[in-house]
This record gives C-alpha cells, sequence and structure tokens, in this order.
C-alpha cells in the first residue's frame, strides 16, 4: 500500500545529521559537537511552576491558540523587549517553533509556489516546503559572507515566489543579516505579494548590539509572520513550546492549521511560559559567549577561515582548503580523531562544517584541540 | 495579503459547536450538556510521574516518535488490552488523536483523492480532509441505526477513493459498528487501495461485551492505521497525547510528517504516560455507565427515540418529530430552558442532538428535568 500515500512524501529527506550523531555515539570516546540544543537545564521556576499547575489540575483542554495569560505576557514582552506590536490576538502558541513554521508555510503555500531560503539554512524548512508542495528555491550566501545582495535576491524572485524564510541568527552559520541585507530584502518584497517569514527563534542569543529583525519593518506587517521559541533562550527544547506571530487578518486563517492539526499546546505548559518570560537570560547569553570567543579563538589558531557568529551557539567554518568533501570531512575526522561535527552538506553548504558549543568548558576545549590534531594531518 | 494564502483554508469552516458553548455561558444558570471532555481529573499517579520526570531532568529532545520505553509500554498494552499486534517501530506517539489524524491523513491523500466518512461524525474529519485538498465525502448513516450497509459503501466508492474513516464507538452518537457493518467494509477495501483509518479514541469507554474494532482484521494491517488517545480513558485533554499504530512500511513515512510537524511530544509526559496505561479505568467507565442508562431511562420517559448508546459518553436522540432544525432546537432549548445541548447539524445530522454526561449526577439530573419540560413545551 506504500505506494499510494501522499506521492509529496515520496520526495521527502531524512535529515543526515543523525547519521553523524548516531556514528559519534558508535566511536568509543568520540566528542560530539554537533548538538543543537542547549546543555543547560531549564530554569527551576519554570519547572516547579509547571508542577504546580499540574497540582492546580490545569489538565483539560485550553482555547487553542494558548491561555489568555501567556498570550497577554507574549504581547507583552515582545514590546518591552523587541519592540514588536503584535496583540494578544495576534499569536499563536504552537507546539516549538516547528509547527509554526509548519503552519506558517502550510498557511501561505499553493501547490506549485515558490519559497526563497538563503543557504546555508536548517534542513527544515526544505522538508516542510516540499511537504506541502511547494518548490524550495535556495539563495546561495556563501560567496557573500552569508549576506543576501540585491541581484540575488531579485534574480530570484518570479511570479510563483509565495515567501521568503529569514532566520536570523542563523543556522548554521551564527550570523545575523546585516541593515543592508534587510533593506534588499524589503525593496524586493514591499510592491509584491511575497511573505517573509522570520525564524527568529536565537534573538535572545545575541552577542552584537547592532541585531535587527526584519519583524521590526512595521509598515510591512500584513506580509510578516515571525516564529519564535521557549527551546533556545530557555533551554526548553523538550517542552514544545513556541510561538507564531501574524497580522490578525493573516492569524485568522492560520489558526485554523494549527486548531485541525494539533488542538492547542499542553495546559499545565502555559504558566510555565509566563515564568519561562520572566526569567533573565543574561547568564546563559554571558556563559556562551565566552565559549562563543574561545572557539573563534581557536579557529583563528587553527587557521580555519569562520565568518564571525554573532548569535546562537554555531561557528560554521570554512574547509574548503582541504579540498574534502565535508561530508568525507566530518567522517573522517570521527574516525581518525574522535571528533564529531555536522557536514555543511546538511546544510545546503558543502565547503563548512558546523561546530555546536552547547557543551561544557572541557568538551569543548578538547574538541578543539582534536580539531587542531586532525586538520593538521590532513 | 489575506488572499495569497494557501487557498485550501478558504473551505475551512469553524466548529459550530464553540458558537452553542458560548451562547451557554452568556446565559445565567445554563446548564451545558456539551462538553467533548471527561469531568474527572487526570489520575494522580500520572501527574506525579509528570513531576518526577521534570525533577529528573527530562526536558531536553527526546526521539521523534516517542520514548523508547513510552513505544515498549503501548505496544504491550496493545497487546494485551485489544489484541493488537504493532511493534514499537510501528507507533508513533503524537501531540493527541489530532495531530495522529492529521499525520494520517495528510500522508494518504493526494489532491482530489476522496475520503469515506460515516455521518454523523465529528467535524475535524471534514476540515482536515478539505485541508489536504481531499474531498470529503459523507455516508449517512442516519437512516440505518448507524450502521453501514454493503449498498451504503458500494454505492460510495469510486476510483478516487483513497480511505474510510472509521470511528466506533462514534462521536456524537455512541454507537459501536456492528459486527455486520465491519464485515461490508471489509469486504468494500479488502482488493481495492484503500486505507481504513481507524480512530478508536472511546474504545476504552465500551459497555458492551461484544465490542470489535475494525484494526482486528490483521490479514488487512497494512491497510490500517489507528489512531488512539490518552485524553479520554485517563482524562487527559490537556496533556496533548495520543499514538498512531501502522504497519511499519506505512509508519516509516508517516513519521516524516510527525517530524516535521511537531518534532516530537513532550519529554517528561513520556513516563507519565506509562504510567496512565498501567491505570485501571474500570471505576470512571462504572460511574459513566450509571450516568448513561440514567440518561437513556430519562429519554424514553421524555419519549425521544435513541439509538442505545454502547461507548464514549454522548447519547445522540432523535428530536425529528418536533419538525425544528437541531439549530433552532438547540437554540430555544438556551434560551427558554437554560439547557445546552449540540445541535446534530454540527456533526452532519440534523435530525438531532448530542446530549454529554461528562457531568456529576445534579447537574445531569437537572439537564434531563430541562430537557423534559422544554419537549413538553413545543
Amino acid at each position: 500500500m506504500e505506494e499510494f500515500l501522499n506521492n509529496a512524501l515520496f520526495s521527502l529527506k531524512r535529515s543526515a545529521i543523525r547519521v553523524y550523531n548516531q556514528k559519534a555515539r558508535q566511536t568509543p570516546g568520540c566528542i560530539s559537537l554537533t548538538l543543537g540544543e542547549p546543555d543547560f537545564e531549564t530554569p527551576l521556576s519554570v519547572k516547579e511552576e509547571a508542577k504546580a499547575s499540574l497540582d492546580r489540575g490545569d489538565t483539560h483542554y485550553i482555547a487553542n491558540n494558548g491561555s489568555a495569560l501567556l498570550l497577554e505576557k507574549i504581547s507583552e514582552f515582545e514590546k518591552e523587549k523587541n519592540g514588536l506590536d503584535y496583540k494578544a490576538d495576534e499569536i499563536i502558541v504552537t507546539v516549538g517553533a516547528t509547527e509554526g513554521l509548519f503552519t506558517a508555510l502550510f498557511g501561505v503555500i499553493n501547490p506549485g509556489d515558490e519559497v526563497l531560503v538563503p543557504v546555508p539554512a536548517f534542513g527544515l524548512y526544505e522538508s516542510i516546503i516540499t511537504m506541502c508542495r511547494g518548490k524550495f528555491v535556495p539563495l546561495d550566501t556563501s560567496k557573500n559572507s552569508f549576506e543576501i545582495s540585491r541581484e540575488m535576491i531579485e534574480g530570484a524572485i518570479t511570479e510563483k515566489t509565495k515567501a521568503i524564510i529569514l532566520n536570523s541568527p542563523t543556522n548554521p552559520t551564527g550570523c545575523v543579516l546585516s541593515r543592508e541585507s534587510l533593506e534588499n530584502i524589503r525593496n524586493a518584497v514591499k510592491d509584491r505579494n511575497i511573505f517573509v517569514i522570520c525564524d527568529d527563534v536565537y534573538r535572545s542569543l545575541i552577542y552584537t548590539d547592532n541585531y535587527e529583525s526584519f519583524s521590526s519593518f512595521k509598515d510591512l506587517k500584513e506580509k510578516i509572520i515571525v516564529i519564535q521559541s521557549f527551546s533556545k533562550p530557555y533551554a526548553m527544547t523538550g517542552w514544545r513550546m513556541g510561538y507564531l506571530m501574524a497580522d490578525a487578518e493573516i492569524k485568522k486563517h492560520l489558526e485554523l492549521v494549527h486548531q485541525f492539526t494539533v488542538v492547542s499546546t499542553v495546559s499545565f505548559s502555559q504558566s510555565a511560559c509566563i515564568k519561562a518570560l520572566e526569567t533573565d537570560v543574561s547568564p546563559m547569553v554571558e556563559e556562551y559567549n565566552k565559549r562563543r570567543l574561545f572557539v573563534l579563538k581557536r579557529l583563528s589558531e587553527i587557521e580555519l577561515e569562520t565568518t564571525e557568529p554573532l548569535g546562537g551557539f554555531y561557528a560554521f567554518p570554512s574547509i574548503e582548503k582541504f579540498g574534502l568533501s565535508s561530508a568525507e570531512f566530518c567522517t573522517r575526522m570521527i574516525e581518525e580523531a574522535g571528533l564529531a561535527a555536522v557536514p555543511g552538506s546538511c546544510f545546503g553548504s558543502d565547503g563548512h562544517i558546523r561546530l555546536s558549543y552547547c557543551c561544557g568548558e572541557d568538551k569543548l576545549k578538547e574538541g578543539m584541540n582534536r580539531l587542531e590534531k586532525f586538520c593538521k594531518s590532513l
């Protein structure tokens, strides 16, 4: 019966990241810098609030879009912290950023529509676009310091272009889009019917004063869909909590996708997420920044060219000079040096590897030593 | 920009049930028998286990399909309790039954495919089918004691038929499909490429020894997708936990839909769901049965014809003799008698109303008294 399934599923690729994770696990003593999740614990206040909510019996259905209190809190938080104007009824609490992305992309794509994705990019975008019968159109930024030029975007737009996904800070590069890149996109979309999906899940982990999100262009609000997550800033990956923000006219349609896919998020996680938004994440950001600076210093010593990551918890050095494919490089590095990283090919950019610094100091130090030894051996 | 959204969204209807819920809430003293969720609390052992899991720090990513232990437990449970043979790797833990249904329907529907749905039926089926660009094909069972005849199904099948959804016990009727209905479906699908989606979420709430699910036809396993939920038997609606079971060859594709929609369910709910499966639900079933028998006795006294519900927590009496539409009947009943029920039209069967007995004895007694008074006034 397999052959009678939705034929859009047959073009879906499984993430190759897990292949490297598995290989790392099967290699005794291997250090893994592949992880895409914080090594911190969820803040105690957040866990305690979920427990209290369970004790209060908050185990029944809640409103589809999330509890009124949480929606109000998100609206305030986004206003104060990020200067965005989304009312409570322009927000949907989603099952992590993934369900938010799915809802946004499913909500905008008609079969055959094209979606522009600056690459290197998180593989999930291509998967969801394909699943929705859209066409994934990569914009290669790897020769342009991961920025988007006017020519790049104007050259990619067609009659079929329905949306562009911006992920800044970016997984896997850690880079943030410059004002110039944002202006280039703004000029390209402002007079066209193109949605801009801002996957801003790393925006709480920023190591620069110059960060700007496309969502700050408020005159384009009706084109913008913002995706956020509790996973990264509050180390809550297993909670599956995030949110989507969009102009009321758009959100009223997207909420149906959410409702008919998952009904709602978990009842007793609502007040816990309020506690999360009240948490000061600066000590964690400081710790990540310390690791980031250490990784950059070591990469410079190892002479691996790296565009400076200004957000998130990844670095994306070039390995082009070795003349190996990123898959070959990473496979050999596990086998010969006991160090795992993710090949750039997993993100559509073969000449790089992704190193995560979601791990303790000792592991990171030893990992960078192994990287050095391995590079010298090539 | 609204007009540029996925055009499949424009055909989606919002559930009318909420209109009646809202009207009931706005009417002082109104008794509401509209609820589709248990009035019981989640068992203490389940809540305590979730709290312990939080304390253990189970807040990070888990495997997409659910924890290995939970999958193993579900496999054993389904074998022992329901006689089904699904290995751990034929199971996906989903965000409630809704995400399971979405995954199943999205997984099988190509645009234009027809999906047969015996009606009256839960409105979610039509919504998901429409969202997936399939065609909702209702099979009207209301003139056949809510059973499916050979003629009914053979007359509805076309070249385009991709699946049939069976929901037994049924929301809204509480009826269970007879062996004869199941055989009629079996004969219709066995030599055709048609999937049978068994939404069996009410099968733990059964008041007969003669219940059988279509999933027991093991020779058709490759055509069958079973949807289950923790919501109804364990009063866990707010937890958003359920599961999907399918033959390995089918499941390996469906798990991609799940992964790219939600990643996984909540990490610290995994072991709690194991506790749920260890819970004896018979005291709750007994209590529901007492209420069911009371409702049936009162409906008989009020002289409202009702096909006997043998599962779930609903009764679906006919109101045809009053010559009112079900919407008019329910609106007037709120206004004139202070009692809310859901019109049959919300389930595609206008000559009925749905009464839920998810509420305490006193409320149920007073509710039935008000129903009696209202019917006498017509």
